[in-house]
């Protein structure tokens, strides 16, 4: 953690040879504004959000939106605030154990399963203290005191993921309700070529950002030769903020490999669908196996079946599939069976798979900043993954739905955590999780980051998870 | 159930020679009046709700406040509105199965543990639901179709036990919050006198409706001589409506026995807590012990152990304990327990145990209407049980507190349920669970009733539930 | 309990003036050659065994056969012998925790899902165990210690019910074997004519103590006038063994009623089955329509579906049904949904019900000792329930299946429990169990007694468990 | 997979420059010959167990040793028999299905968790069935059709497999017996010096291979150089035999790092236990700490805490801790957490971790052939891990304890599973296992291997698994 980041990005770009993506425009802004406009940011998400939307807890994973808005704001009041603030009193003495949300070094929390259950504070209240933590850490921020910078940037960071969990959250409990509610309004489908099962036509196109889309056909596989290469964060001055599992920047030997140029769409997926595919233990896990006959899967989550077909639930409400779009709403143990399955269907193929984490990173550093620059991203609006653009090289690899890799959430040789209960933010999940790569279309884009490494377990669907896959090339 | 009922009650004693405590005032006005009463009644107690509170379901038992304000809608544009209305139809198409709680006959019901999560409808459009239907009800009881006073009247009595549903539900919920809120400001402890443990002393007396507490010491045993006694509601006209369990009215046979002349108070259990009641396997039924450790149990729902002593979390938030006011929130299994180890205290007397609901309905009986005219009820405005007034004979029978009996709910001689789908209203349960008699201190004053059957399983304690001892005199 | 009963069995017929059938021959003998006799029929039911299958337990509700034989000479040992013989010393002191089942008053005990585990003490080590503590009760009874003969009475009863216990816990883990191992060596399937659906054909009888086997048709309605009756055992001298749950005799007031002349038969539920009874909610109390769809229930326990037709797996393996012989293996709530649908066929007629425990008691008891000399019992061999013999009155009140009544398994007015660890047998088990009368094809016949109360849970499904039908006559 | 394997080792060993230890002598032997041996070695490992021994499943993990008897059979019978043998017909037909532990490809299968339910066939029919199955097996094996021998090598590798599971799943089952019965009877306990805590003093050594155990003291680091390196099995001939899921030889990059000279000791692990390592959440995984709570872990599986201080339960019964031997029974959890504890001790130093799977390998490579010869394996008899002996280098990587690494269980780049129903042998388990290396205790000598990767679940604890600490050197 660096909090003297991003101070002068054309230094930094000429003392990195990587040629990363990296999110430039909102960094060289002053950390209070950038504060100001993330706090904002998260409110400005909630707002669409009755005080019953804001309550209600779907399962024990997902958390309240409501939680979402004070637990953030306790991340500033207990790690900035209580360390750096002269005279410190919190706001509410018991909103410190009842927001914690999983920091031992801090001491009691409150049980997770039960965030839902806590109607009072308000979310009024909730707005008020935040109000007030906003003032006080301006305040701050205008003489910060050592390391107080670079904890904002951390709460920064952290509130930013939580936006992003606001919103999948939020569209797995509205999931729950029958009445199917739309988050934000309906928009038109996506534009997609006519496909046979689904009967589609071409329609213009959706959201904001995106171009034209990208001609519905077959991925194309981009090659890389490997070798031993170079992955993860720098630690050294200028390189930008990142989570301490990011770093050490080391050495990995690659095999040579091709990634597909873009992430495997509906269409693709519906043809897993149709041929059986959950049913067929030969594409399996055994675990993913055990999960999909326990749980009942038969298609990726929020995904439904009626009378005209398949259509899939989401911010907007329910809509139909959008074939060229990614899929989204997978297990790691469907887009590990789908590959399987894939490579059975061409046995004259080098078998497809799912990428490692490494291969992800080193493929795509080499397009360079354009791969996040091209990215939808939440601003975008669509609030769901949308059809791959035209164009060359590996394409959306940020802003449409985070991809599944093959590697286990593991430490970089030679990891080391953050000092103190901040270590606790990513160090104590390093087992029984797969890493993804990329960002969603409910990512804020200057979240995004090449070296990111966001990890869920293998049966976690409620996320904008998709799947890019990659081969072996020799 | 029967809706001439109470048109004239003076006729209506003196075709009955029992003399029964009867609601009489309320049910001397018109059905529309009532009905208007009734609904208006449960708009009042969710006034003190936000969004928030009217939307939590702490646990699969207890459902949200806005489902009990929905459901109790459904109850009338389901079985009345949709039965009686020329025209008919529905306020929301999806709200028939939505706010269906367990009637098989109806259909499609959405599932129990999920209704915390029906964030929408909001609370505002389910009261335009309720203002809806209360509008057609009213249109139809000008000239009401036969039949269809009688399923109003059912859809009042209903509608009552949801409002103290409303009320225990809410309680567990706020419980489940640290920061103890409170439905109701609080208000003074009840009087009583100082008891050696508990070091507290006599002020004043706490809600409306009670007299001067009475003095605290021991019960007193009422006798009654038994034999072929009458019991249950009687069909013939005027009779005043029941539910279908509580009837037919028959014989069964009484060795003689007494009933105390109040409940088991807060002082008397604590005895027991503190003699290590809730760890001592001579005094609990098997089942019960597994449920005690299983659960940690160790003292009543809502009691608290603190640095002080003993609290209890109320309707008026964290309160000490009012020693001469009777236990509340226990299950079947404690209040069972109690009775055997108060025996064991008393060896040389006849051992006192949970009373049959036939001797509680057949010593209540003998006390007249007064059993009920004297009770607290939700009226009296102290939403939490209080000391039992000054007085002879049986005190507390009805508004303080639900008093569990030793009899399984089970169908009385001849039962037959209602004919249609409100034939589940109580027919199903009929395995499993145990019938407590009286009614609790937020049970409307107008829904109790001698011959009232509440049952609830032998493990529940969320509700306003405690106990009256019996023992033989043979 | 009376140590001294049935010295004199004719004159205790005279002094008791109910006809009461109670097990006599038996009783004459004395108790130290009833002990040597019922002991070594323990050892001659476990004579098939291997030691594989005296050591499996296939739920937890079941022991192994080897526990049994351990834990009845448990019994012996710390009830009786460590009391009353001088020098006491046990066989094995872990035998004291290892084997006792339930008695919290005589300290700790080993897990009971855990009983299946012990593979040592072998077999011949717990044989020997037995040939060890039968000297010693041996020499004991050659001039017994006051209440000595008591404890060994009861002892006995005790051991009994483990015989039978072990028949159905082993009927139960042989049934979870797929290849369908037999108990005993099978036998003819027993007489019975022809029916629609199942295309068989009379053959002779099965078993050797029945009579020529009924004639298949209606069960016979027997009519009782009900009023005010005794049931329950006397305590006073020469009225036999009994477990303190069948005392005090006491009245209860009967309205008229009427009890089926036999139990239902196979036949009569296969009607039920094919009916769809199984999956109509209108026939199942909710926690047993719960019960039902979440364990998958679609007929009896042990019946099987198979390409020709239904099949039930016995002591003597997978047999094909026999049409007039009881149906077994029911839960209570499948015998109560059963009578509700036998209701809606017959609407005109009184519904048919489950009786209650002393309408049952009360109507067997005006049989005389002919209700039970007549059943067969595990003497008879069958080791299954037989159709009804020829004969008038009412028949297979012992002997064939037990009979679930819609009596809650609760305490007598007046109930005492036996003092000491002993007052645990039967009196911590008096919640969420309802009672069977009679007696089953694996019951010891001394054993079997009018006035006796066995008892599960309403979902058990693994004893010999049919039903006997009721009716209220007025 | 590959079936003329070892008929030349001189060849070989030249024919391959890498000095990686294998089991040589043994593979010398004609197929038949071993064959026979394994066979018997698994009748033998059984030969001290009573008929119920071998029938219970203590755990859904662990599995009868009837089972194991069995299943290692069917397996022959399965994929060698069923395919080559003319006229094939099966030995019992229901054993197909009885006894397929987890291959879908084969068709149905028994529930894992009802195989300790199965009480026929006996003993003596799967001893009769073996019987059978080995002659057929060496008929065929007299002109073995190609790839028969391939297959039946794989079989033996299988059966030595289960030969171990048969122990561990003993040792649990066993230590469920309160009277804690041993396999094999007690031996000395091995040579140590003495300890403070323990107050033990140096005896002679234990079990027959071992030479004199080394002296207690801190571990050494043994350093390696890292960088591109090979692991990995060959698939080229004569490489000897290995499962599909160590193949293929691959490159990886390795950081500069050392492991420890031996595993890590029970002395050592109990200043972890006594410090309180297993209630400090900073040592600990989330997901470790959960298990460790959820299930009250405090000490490894098997430690017993006493009046006189920790034990141990062995195969030889219970025993005093041996406070120079390796620590065992630990699940991945435990091992990560202890590497914590262990760092923060010493501050100052490079912090201790789990190794790589690739570091481990590389390093043990460079220790040739002794790596294995020097190992006490099954066939030591100790049946518990011992001391380190004298000398240099990397002590005990094979035959202690299985160790684990960091690594969890993925694919090799460029893995392609065995075809057929037999490429679910490792292939369905990748996900959610970490890698364990080396061999244990109980481990046959002629099925270590270098390359071989055993797996198991970060929560399992039921295997001999210790762990061997690694640290950076960069």
């Amino acid at each position: 953690m660096n909090a003297s980041v991003n101070r002068n990005p054309g230094d930094r770009r000429q003392a990195d040879p990587r040629s990363e993506p990296r999110p430039e425009p909102s960094d060289d802004r002053p950390l209070a504004e950038r504060f100001a406009g993330v706090r904002a940011a998260t409110l400005a998400l909630a707002e669409p959000l009755s005080e019953a939307d804001a309550q209600v807890q779907s399962m024990p994973d997902a958390s309240p939106a409501k939680w979402h808005l004070a637990h953030v704001t306790w991340f500033f009041e207990t790690f900035v605030l209580e360390r750096f603030e002269p005279g410190f009193a919190p706001f509410h003495p018991a909103y410190r154990v009842l927001y914690n949300s999983y920091y031992e070094g801090v001491g009691a929390r409150h049980p997770r399963p039960e965030r839902g259950l806590v109607t009072r504070p308000s979310l009024a209240e909730v707005r008020a203290w935040r109000a007030d933590v906003d003032a006080r850490i301006a305040a701050l921020l205008r003489d910060p005191p050592p390391d107080a910078a670079a904890l904002v940037e951390l709460g920064l960071q952290h509130e930013q993921q939580h936006q992003e969990l606001l919103l999948t959250d939020l569209l797995h409990a509205f999931s729950c309700n029958p009445l199917a509610p739309a988050y934000r309004e309906p928009d038109a489908v996506s534009g997609r070529r006519g496909i046979g099962g689904l009967g589609v036509v071409r329609t213009a196109g959706a959201a904001g950002t995106e171009g034209a889309a990208r001609p519905a056909g077959a991925a194309r596989w981009l090659p890389f030769e490997g070798g031993v290469v170079e992955i993860g964060h720098a630690l050294h001055e200028r390189a930008g903020f990142a989570f301490d599992n990011e770093s050490p920047r080391h050495r990995v030997f690659l095999r040579p490999y091709a990634l597909a140029d873009r992430p495997v769409t509906q269409r693709e997926w519906l043809a897993f669908v149709e041929d059986g595919g959950y049913r067929d233990a030969r594409w399996w896990q055994s675990a993913g196996l055990d999960a999909a006959r326990t749980r009942g899967w038969e298609a990726p989550m929020h995904w439904r079946r009626g009378e005209a077909g398949w259509s899939v639930f989401t911010l907007r409400g329910e809509m139909p599939l959008e074939p060229d779009a990614p899929v989204s709403h997978l297990s790691w143990y469907e887009a590990d069976a789908y590959a399987r399955w894939l490579g059975a269907q061409c046995p004259d193929e080098p078998p497809p798979r799912l990428p490692l984490e490494s291969e992800w990173e080193h493929g795509v550093a080499l397009q360079g900043p354009a791969a996040i620059t091209a990215g939808r991203f939440a601003e975008g609006g669509a609030l769901r993954p949308l059809p791959a653009p035209e164009g060359e090289g590996l394409l959306q690899a940020f802003g449409d739905v985070w991809q599944w890799t093959r590697s286990d959430y593991a430490p970089y040789p030679g990891f080391r955590p953050w000092a103190g209960a901040v270590g606790e933010y990513n160090a104590k999940f390093m087992s029984g999780q797969y890493v993804l790569r990329g960002a969603s279309c409910v990512t804020p884009r200057t979240h995004a980051r090449l070296t990111y490494r966001n990890f869920f377990p293998p049966d976690a669907r409620w996320q904008f998870s998709g799947l890019r896959l990659a081969r072996d090339l020799d």
